[in-house]
């Protein structure tokens, strides 16, 4: 793992050659920058923003140690004097973000930053990396949660995340999005959700038999789930029903299954527990699960009680990535833009106004500089003023997640779907548009200026 | 991030309570765990084993200290015995792995563990984790690698990689695949890959105009990339030709392309630069490329002279996660077995032997018994042996670097491409497919024990 004293040089080398030639030629005014994306990924309809306190705490603390600045050092691409300033490094700025939980759409700013632009220019990776992660794995978490429609949802992604700081920080971000629980326990018992988990097929086969692996558990752990598929699912629940009316007593929570036909096999599971008096019994299914599966199960109305989901969830398997990005939109009082084909942008600090109809629904977004007002609730909310992080910017993950499940429970019902829903409309204040035009007339013409 | 010191509650819960059901039966005997997949991700014809370095560190090293063995006992669930015995966990088994940049194929063993049954299933889920993110990076960057035809290829992931974990060791898979640099300072930095990297858009757009930033980089950094499309590619390289013209003496390295037609762009940069007697000055490009887009830039003699690529590096964005099991497959000096569906795996511990032809080229594996020979190189090495590195098990990384290179090179023409390639022989020696049929007959019969 990267020790937390050696963040600062996660940094991509040129923010660092950037903040030597801005500090070299005492370019130091304020810029702000905009954390982004152009477009959602494949058949997506929002993103849940997520990562922003993460952002907070780290940015707050930033610091170049000795140890640190000695091996910039050994580059040799760093003067003694950049490298005196950056061993002083605090970040001054400031930084307006969207609540944890906002559903967000293209072009919206899921945070800006605004400081003197070699401060700003540092934190780019930093900062892109822990939202990405955590957006990324909280808007794939809240399809698992439509899909289940009010089934719990529980994670059992870490063997296949990627790392163990993915693992970690991305149980918060399902928390956040609605999953009832996870494997993972120390990110669990960091995050306040619940840890789950019982036995794995090694058990079921170290054991002298299925039933002794059976009855060593319920011995053990009153309430427990009984993996039943490691030789055959059917015999091994009709053993549990004759185990179970011979004792009685055994306190047996559930049943997962693991492999092989979920539908049929719920069916008739279900159906044999009920003929023998077991309904207390619940079904759970894990294994190669995803939200199209887990719709498809729940819309046939397949007797299952719950889920268990690893690779799908952990991964992102269909989506592993956003093209987030973070641009310059103004330095030193004048707006900026970069005019490469298809990646134009849109100059200027901003504000994100969302409207609602009479049933408290979202209407749509304006994005408008931040200087305007427009109808309907501003989402950007300050996280850090002057460096330091504002009281309230931390707030408790259960209110994230109530905040999630509010504004998920808002969308237009087309886009609460796995399906691809009419896009949400997004307008462009025309101030805006005016001056991505002026913009765009004034960073022309210097090619003409003889260099 | 992950504090190192608390890698040990990074596990399953469900390892945590089948080990002090082991413990409290007292089934303390050897098992052997594998770990192996079942299928290649779609379109791939291996994958490029990785992580076992990490994996021995961590094992040796895993303990569970106080205060995570009292966290622990917040959960209700764990008896004082088993917590005793946890906080005197240290690892004492022994482990086999495949060394590291060894091209892999499904059912071959990356590893097998071998120890008393509730340590080696303790390990399950961090051994996977490690070995999962690096295996799943070293295979897509040997991608790029291999498309890129001897062109270097630089990783600028990080910003869009899975977590700071992710980005940090997924630099030591890149060197090892063949990656020529790196963007991250940190991980460069300790595994000694070049760091790359000059500037972002956002300079070129701070400064008052894009030839006053190029000026800056060239007179400060000797060499430097300039990135040329931030406003208009063509014009950009024409005002750097008149600027060279007038001043000779400037160093430029070479422009980079970050967007639009690389083809048609980098045919016309290049004419241009010649036409100028610039004929030094090379063309990058990045954004947006995977190996695909490399490739067919290379085949069609585009004038590209490397490329930086990030997301589909980073994230995999193919084949984010690989099916890896980790499987019990004998306890007590019994084999083991599953008989899910579609999950049937091969009991016992195993050796993997490569045969090579008369060039050298790789003929096919033969998965054996790990008491049995078969023609060919034992591929699976000590790497652990009772629960301490083996002399030379953590080669240096350079030495990793040079045997996947080499193992790369050795491998069947059809399957060192992008495509489909004729699936590699994987043999099966006739004692495992015995002693599957006997272990399943065997773990077969219980359900008629009357319980």
């Amino acid at each position: 793992m990267v020790p937390d004293d050696d963040l600062a040089l996660m940094v991509d080398l040129y923010e660092l050659t950037m903040a030597q030639a801005y500090w070299s030629r005492g370019m130091n005014e304020t810029a702000v920058f905009s954390l982004f994306f152009r477009k959602l990924p494949e058949h997506r309809n929002f993103m849940l923003a997520c990562g922003q306190q993460h952002v907070t705490r780290v940015v707050e603390s930033l610091r170049f140690s000795d140890a640190q600045i000695e091996r910039l050092r050994s580059l040799d691409r760093f003067s003694d004097g950049f490298l005196a300033w950056l061993r002083n490094f605090r970040f001054s700025g400031s930084i307006q973000a969207m609540p944890e939980g906002t559903p967000v759409f293209p072009q919206e700013p899921l945070l800006e930053v605004e400081a003197p632009i070699a401060e700003a220019q540092i934190l780019e990776t930093l900062l892109m990396n822990y939202v990405h992660l955590e957006t990324v794995l909280a808007s794939k978490a809240v399809r698992l949660v439509i899909a289940a429609d009010g089934r719990p949802v529980v994670d059992f992604g870490m063997r296949r995340m990627h790392g163990l700081d993915a693992a970690y920080r991305g149980v918060r971000a399902f928390r956040m999005a609605g999953l009832a629980g996870t494997s993972n326990v120390l990110a669990g018992l960091d995050f306040g959700l619940p840890i789950r988990g019982t036995m794995a097929h090694s058990f079921v086969q170290a054991c002298d038999s299925e039933m002794d692996a059976f009855r060593t558990y319920a011995e053990r752990f009153p309430g427990t789930t009984l993996l039943v598929d490691t030789y055959d699912t059917e015999r091994a629940v009709a053993a549990i029903i004759r185990w179970l009316k011979s004792e009685p007593s055994m306190d047996i929570g559930a049943i997962r299954l693991d492999s092989g036909d979920f539908a049929e096999q719920a069916v008739h599971c279900r159906r044999m527990l009920d003929e023998a008096g077991l309904g207390h019994i619940s079904i759970m299914a894990s294994g190669g699960l995803d939200e199209h599966k887990i719709d498809a199960l729940c819309r046939s109305g397949v007797p299952l009680d719950g889920f268990g989901v690893g690779t799908s969830v952990g991964a992102s398997s269909d989506a592993p990535s956003l093209e987030l990005a973070y641009k310059l939109t103004e330095y030193a009082g004048r707006p900026r833009m970069k005019n490469s084909p298809g990646k134009q942008s849109f100059p200027g600090p901003k504000q994100v106004f969302r409207q609602r109809d009479a049933d408290g629904i979202f209407l749509g977004d304006t994005i408008t500089h931040r200087e305007e007002t427009a109808e309907g609730e501003p989402l950007l909310v300050s996280t850090l003023r002057a460096g330091h992080r504002v009281e309230g910017a931390l707030a408790p993950l259960a209110d994230a997640a109530h905040h999630a499940r509010a504004a998920v429970a808002a969308l237009p019902a087309s886009l609460r779907t796995l399906r691809d829903g009419v896009a949400y409309p997004v307008a462009i204040s025309d101030r805006l548009r005016r001056l991505q035009r002026e913009t765009l007339v004034r960073v022309q013409p210097h090619y003409d200026d003889g260099c």
